[in-house]
């Protein structure tokens, strides 16, 4: 499998997930010409133009965060809980962060006016307040396990500190505690980032 | 089952798919002090005190329109393609049209200013362009069968003419064409819309 990535862009919790489950292989960065690093047109391969988006050998290409993640659970038999409740509320956490987290983010990557970025920071915090509830003092969001769900739950903490949003204590300790996992230092060293 | 609901809002798609997959369920409406139709605290119920929510028969929450969509299909048999590539392309197609379509109406739900109007109608139209790519002259955006998808799109589709968004030829069929299924008729009777 190829996973097409910029440096430490949402993909960071796919190439997480790709390394826990144990899954192999292949990163493949894009450029400023939507070029892949394997010398192929991007946008020819997913019309989207934006990552991750995920080549299988067969060449079938996935897009979208969240599903890539449960494709990625699927296909290792890990990182979703056994458990049928459990399942359901790692897809409504990943359902969750995608739609009222990661898109809110906006303002900060493409640098709109100071009003919506305070706008986006009050609506990032919210959705922050609630998951803090929910993931109270266990070690990941759902579980004591690691899901999907906290692969994508650490990069939307990681860009939350230069964004200007604070974070609840036990988010930031998990953030911490992520940062920490040997997962979560090979994915950053392979791209670049450590 | 109880299906938290506000009229013509996007639990629209979750009511849809419960009369195409047969199931049981409840229409609970939420008035404006998010006090349930059935007399109870809605925030109480669901924190995040939007809708859709589905109260399963033991008290459950689920939230997150696709997850509840995914929920209905699982519990249902319905409404996924048995083709595993198929129903990767119904969940893409959900997380699509949750992080790329519905995050971009905010601005006409919200009444904000005309320049975010405007760059939210570029962003919705360019999606828009990818999916009627995606749906050809199929009948529906999967296949010849309707998907968890379709139920989503369709309230995608139904609010884009009132926010100006302009849309392509076969995605307004599809438009005219589910407006007139039977189990489309009976949602929107059923939420006092028809
Ligand atoms: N709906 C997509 C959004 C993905 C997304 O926002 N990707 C960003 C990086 S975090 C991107 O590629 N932006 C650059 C671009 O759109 O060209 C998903 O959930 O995967
Ligand atoms: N992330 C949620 C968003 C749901 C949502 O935006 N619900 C809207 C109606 S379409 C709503 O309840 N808005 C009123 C509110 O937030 O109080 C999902 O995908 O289900």
């Amino acid at each position: 499998m190829k996973l097409f990535y910029y440096p430490g862009a949402c993909s960071l919790a796919d190439h997480i997930a790709l390394i826990e489950a144990g899954l192999a292989y292949q990163l493949v960065s894009i450029d400023h010409e939507k070029r892949t690093g394997d010398g192929r047109d991007f946008l020819a391969l997913n019309p989207k133009g934006y990552i991750p988006a995920l080549e299988m050998d067969d060449g079938v290409v996935l897009t979208e965060n969240q599903v890539i993640l449960a494709y990625i659970a699927e296909e290792s038999g890990k990182l979703l809980p056994e458990d049928r409740l459990l399942r359901w509320r790692t897809l409504e956490a990943l359902a969750y962060m995608s739609s009222e987290i990661h898109g809110a983010y906006a303002p900060f990557f493409r640098d709109f006016p100071e009003p919506e970025k305070q706008r986006a920071r009050e609506k990032i915090e919210k959705a922050f307040a609630l998951l803090a509830d929910q993931m109270g003092d266990k070690a990941f969001l759902i579980s004591s396990e690691m899901t999907i769900a906290d692969c994508y739950l650490f990069w939307v903490l990681m860009v939350a500190p230069r964004s200007g949003v604070d974070l609840p204590a036990n988010l930031l300790n998990c953030l911490k505690r992520m940062r920490a996992m040997p997962s979560v230092i090979r994915a950053l060293e392979e791209e670049g980032l450590s």
